[in-house]
Order: structure tokens, then sequence, then C-alpha cells
């Protein structure tokens, strides 16, 4: 007789990057910023396996090259150092000299090779590095780390309004095995010019292929599911380091809760992307759009992200206005195959098309329904297996405030 | 001796679209709208050469299709209806056979073969026409025909501010010919859901598919440029009529005088564009982005309304911030191939980036420059012969206004 096995993920509250065994983090204040927090580390008790998803837009930052060759070398990082204030981002070969000096401090003050060490760097472009600041704050940086996983989630914000953080615990081969989060919000509607930074710890042992495979998967699904398309900053950057004290057996696609991790991994991602939807710029709803029966799921990307991306839509909600035509309209302009007269359109569990028709509704039904801060969009094209789902936020008179004075 | 021939087009101060010979326009209240006027017609003394560009979008308005199987059928029409305030989009049989009936009730009153008459609708989608209000417009529409085109041109109109007319006059074969006319804004940003009417008149003698190989290039270069690729509504529509009352020998692309009409006709198609683009929902900026030195014509257009459509870039106009670093993240996230060190941008005459970097420029004459009502962008990526211009506005308070509460 079999056993029927429960899947077991547990959210741990309050969990982050240094949930997961080996792991410490800290952050401080080191001028870039006014007042808050503006330097922040990771660092693991042994080199971590690494991986990494960088951004696609042709003006790649410093950091970013620095990180990506130094990732390349042997796959393994021990520390990550984030700045936030200053992106390092068009400033040239100055530019990348200031990524290479800021990862051979941290990396003399931790005691280990410099390409052990990823930087990364958040905020205005074109400015080069105050390597002054930088160089004071790393000297006093590893005497942080015991205050709080939270100064490490503060120092990497820029225009987001809160922290982001998740952590979840499974076990393998009879180990718990912890995976946590922090990131820093895309911080605006089409996320392409505030940086989205996302940053996984995990104690699982795994090695550098298989961690890559899932990273891409998940990100594939997750954070690149509040993103248009291509329409990325030039700082964009997700890493995960594996550190393997859980001792596990080495996770690859063979092990028999292959699957199981693979699942906690896409909750870490998922969460900390819709926690960079929630908090865009201005923003006082997260929507999301779920999309079923595409003749494929390339297809139902497509059309979530048109939906996700359109302005009309997005303002449509933060007005609490039922107007599915805006919906209807871009799943017509997506570009993507389908039948118009087989589409299904619901706001959460209100019918509003059916068939590529108005359906009728209950107008203040619908109304009091936009009134929630999480609004579902469900699209149905019946017409193959096709699904995605894309996540993004309303428009609001805030997100043009914040926008049309964010660099003064 | 050769005599050197003066290019000559003349811009005609307040003329439309029954400037050239032998067109008629009115506009009247048929009850869709509350107050403004709704129901609006052009008539040709003869039947007249037509030619259309329609909406790629999937989801295609009922009138769209009935006029585009019209036209195709003799590639002539001798009217035009078109009502606002009602889209008769998403509509399903009865909004067909709505179209249909609106066709064949101005055709009765005109006196003319059913599919001499083009139909279009513009306004709130999924509702059905009001047919008895439609009725009894069309019955005295006609009436109406003496006064005034503003009429017309008023009739079009949705959330647009204000009428878009334009004339040229050129001379051919010795004949004046006139090129007319009227459009109705896309009203938005992104112009996926407001529709964008554009209405074309002239007396030129040109046969059809002279006329719609002109209007194809010149729609591409002008009103295309300020949708971002396939952002199009469920009723966008530009239609030509040439009904030949000037008596110039038909005009082919052999004819002499051949590029000198494409630049008339180049003339009109983009002042419209423009005046479209200058009236986007909540605008108070025209801003138009000239990109040269693209590998192609093609890159070029990709680039240019990467930038045109960048949420950030427009909010960034708006507030006057001369935030090039925006522009420079929407070149490069545009997925057209290109250089990033090779990059030049310009904002009206301060270069701002260099060879992909920030170059010194004075902050105070930027922001003064960006006070002005028409914005030049200019970008040179020194990789090509390829060049292109995409017009926008920016990204405003009144914006989100206007579409959080559209629809009720």
């Amino acid at each position: 007789m079999q056993t029927i096995e429960k899947k077991k993920i547990m959210v741990v509250e309050g969990g982050g990057v240094t949930t997961p065994k080996g792991f410490k983090a800290g952050g401080l204040h080191c001028g870039i910023k006014r007042k808050r927090l503006d330097l922040g580390f990771i660092s693991s008790v042994v080199p971590a396996t690494a991986a990494g998803v960088y951004t696609t837009n042709l003006f790649q930052a410093a950091p970013l090259m620095v990180t990506q060759e130094s990732i390349d070398k042997e796959h393994k990082i021990q520390a990550l150092l984030v700045n936030s204030g200053n992106a390092n981002s068009c400033t040239g070969e100055q530019g990348l000299q200031d990524a290479y000096d800021m990862q051979r401090l941290f990396a003399e003050k931790m005691g280990v090779p410099n390409h052990y060490v990823a930087v990364t760097s958040t905020g205005v472009i074109g400015v080069p590095l105050p390597m002054d600041k930088m160089k004071a704050g790393i000297e006093k940086s590893l005497e942080k780390e015991n205050e709080g996983v939270i100064r490490f989630e503060q120092a990497i914000l820029t225009t987001d309004t809160g922290v982001k953080n998740v952590c979840v615990q499974l076990e393998i081969d009879g180990e718990v095995v912890t995976i946590g989060g922090a990131a820093k919000g895309s911080g605006m509607i089409h996320p392409n010019m505030a940086t989205m930074l996302g940053f996984i710890t995990t104690d699982a042992q795994i090695d550098h292929t298989t961690l890559t495979e899932v990273l891409k998967e998940v990100t594939n699904q997750t954070f690149n599911m509040i993103t248009v398309d291509g329409d990325t900053s030039t700082n964009d950057m997700v890493l995960v380091m594996a550190n393997g004290e859980a001792k596990n057996k080495p996770i690859t696609n063979n092990h028999p809760q292959w699957s199981l991790f693979v699942e906690a991994f896409q909750m870490v991602s998922e969460s900390l992307a819709k926690q960079i939807a929630r908090d865009g710029e201005g923003a006082t709803k997260l929507i999301e759009v779920q999309v079923e029966g595409a003749i494929d799921d390339e297809a139902a990307r497509g059309i979530s992200k048109s939906i996700i991306s359109s302005n009309l839509v997005k303002t449509a909600i933060y007005g609490t206005d039922p107007n599915w035509g805006r919906i209807v309209c871009a799943i017509g302009y997506s570009g993507e195959k389908l039948n118009p007269t087989h589409v299904t359109v619901k706001l959460g569990p209100i019918t509003v098309v059916e068939k590529g028709l108005p359906f009728a509704f209950d107008e203040e039904e619908a109304k009091t329904y936009l009134q929630q801060e999480n609004i579902h969009i469900f699209v149905d094209l019946h017409q193959g297996e096709g699904k995605a789902t894309a996540w993004g936020c309303d428009l609001t008179y805030d997100y043009v405030k914040i926008n049309a004075s964010y660099r003064t």
C-alpha cells in the first residue's frame, strides 16, 4: 500500500534571505542617498553556487557586466553587494572601473577572491558612483551583519514604498531546506527605467546548471510576467545563491523531490514579483491577469502582457470602471492568434464578455468588485491549452506625480 | 535651356475636406451624444475613387467590415457617413445588420447604390447603435450640407478637444489640385481603444491602385507613427476619396509630378497625425522623436516608437525634466540593433548624450526648452542611413482623470 505523500511547502512568516542556514545580511547608510540606507550585502559562510538572469537592455550597466563575468568564472559567489541611489549606468570606462573597485573593496573586506563578490547598483543613471562614500561604507559594512535582515531589504530600495521579502521551507531527503528572497521594485508600470532587483538565497545543495535551469524557467513565469517584452532597465537582475548548508542530496531534475523544489522556488519568485507589481509607483491595486485556452503558453503570455500593459485598462481599474471594451481591445491587438468570437472575460467572479460579445452584468456589483485591492481579470480564449498569468498595477495620478519629477 | 521648376505646395488656411472641387460635408445632432453633433457625412458630386486602411485589431468593428467590403466591390464611393458616441463594435450580428442599415439608409437618401457609401462609427463599444435615432438623423442629414465643413469636423469627435483639419493645393498638368483632410483623435497616448479616424478628399484624378499605394506608403510614415505597433482600436480607419474634378491627367507613378503629389499627400497626412498626437487625452505638449543613422528605416521606426511610447519619457517631459536616461533606456530595450556607444541624443538644440555617455549640459537651459509646447527629441545612432519620425504627447494628470472615468 502506498502512502499518499502530502506536498509540504511552508511559508515562514517574517523570514527572508538570512533564514536559510549560513547566510548573513546587512545594510547601512554610506551617503549616496540623503538619509536612507543605501548600501547592503548578503554573505554566505561558504562559497555558494550562483546563477543569475540579467537585463536584455543593450545599455547594460557596469556592475552587471562585472557580476556576470565573475559568476561565469567558477559559478560561485560568497557575497553580493548592492548600492541604491546611483545605478552606475551609462558611466563608460570609469563606471566599469568603479564596479571592479566596489567588488575588490568588499572582497578584501570579506577575505575572498574578487570574483566571489557580485555587485549591483540601482538609482539615477549617468552619474559616476561616489567612490569615496562607497569605500567608507564598505569599510564599516560588516559591522552591520547582526542588525537584522530588514536593513538589507531597506538598503536596496529606491522609490519603493516598503521592503519586499519572502521565505519558504520544505523537506528534501529528510533535511529542512529553506529558500528566502528579497527584492526591490520595478517601481513603475512598465519597469523600463527603474531597476528590478531580486535576490534569492537557499541552503539547498544544487549544482550550477540545475540552479540556472530552475531560475530561468521560474523567472519566465514570474519576474518576466511583470515586464513587457524587452521592456527592461539597464540594471535589472535576479541572483540566486545556494550554499548547500542544508546537506540534502544534490538536487537535479532526476531527484524525486525535484518538482517540489521547483514549486517552492516558484512560490518565492512569484511572491516577490507580485510584491513588486503591487508596489508600482503610485499604485493602489494589484492586478492579476490570468489567460487560459490560448493556442499555447507563449500566446497566453503575449495576451496577458498586452492586457496588463494597457494604460487604458490600468486607468479604468484605478477609476473602478468595469470597462471590458478596453480588455477586449488589448486582446485584439496583442498580435497573438485567437478567434474573437470565442473569448470569455471575467472581472473577478463577474462574466462581462462571452463569445466575444458583451454579457449582461450588474454594473454596481462590478464597480464594487473593482474597489478591492486585488483585481483578477480572467480571459478564456477557448482555443487550446495555453495559459499564463501576468501581474501589474493601476495607473494613477501619483504615477504621473512621481515620474514627472523623479530626477530633480 | 531648362527652366528650374519650383516645387509648389500651398497650404490653404481654413481649408478642409470640402475645399477640393465637388465635395460637400455636413454634421448634425441625432441624439447618440447628449448635446454635441454626432452624425457627419461627406459626399461627392460624382462617384470617387476610394482607398482605405483599416485597423489590424482582431476585434474589427462592424462598420469597418461593411466599408471594406463595399470599397472592394468597385473601388468607388460617393459618400461616407460617420457617427460618434457609439462605435458599433463588439455588437455581433446585430451590429453588422445595423451597419448595413446605416449604409442603406444614407444611400437611399443620396440616391446612390448602397456600396457607394462608406460607414464608420466611433465611441463606446459593446452597445448597439440606436437605429431609431440614426434613421431620424439620416433623414434630415442632407439639409445640413451647406452649413459649413466645421459641422462635419465636429460631428466625428469624441474626447478630442478640437477639430482637426488641413488643406493643400498644388498644380498638376496646369490644373489646380486640392487635397483636404479631417480627423478625429486617437485621443490617447497609446491609441488602442479610442478610435483614430482620418478622412482625405481630393479632386485629383488618380486610379484606385495608385491611390492605395500612396495611402499605404504615407500612412506608414504618418498615422502609423503615432501608434505603437499593433496598438490599434477596433475602429481605426483612414479613407480617401478622389473624385477627379480637377481634370488633371491621371496620376500614376510615371506622372512627371508624381513625387510632388505624394509630397502634398504626405503633408496632409502628417498634419492630421500631428494634430491627433498633440490632442492626446490630457496632453499639454506635442513630442516629435526623430531618429537618424539607424541600420535601416524599419529599425529607426522601432526606436522612435519605443521612445514615444515610454510612459517615463512622457511623464518626464510633462514635468520638464531633461531625463535623458529614460530616452537611452527606451532606445536600449527597443529590440532594434544598435551600438550603445555610438548614440547621440539631443533635446531640441541641446546635446545630452554623446557616444552613449552623458554630455554636460546646462540643466536650466534644458528645463526652459522643455517648457515649450513642441518638444523635439533627436537621436543619431551613427550606424547607417535609416531614419524615421514619430509623434506623441506627454502623460499628465488629466490623462488619468479622463481615462479613469470615460465610460461612466
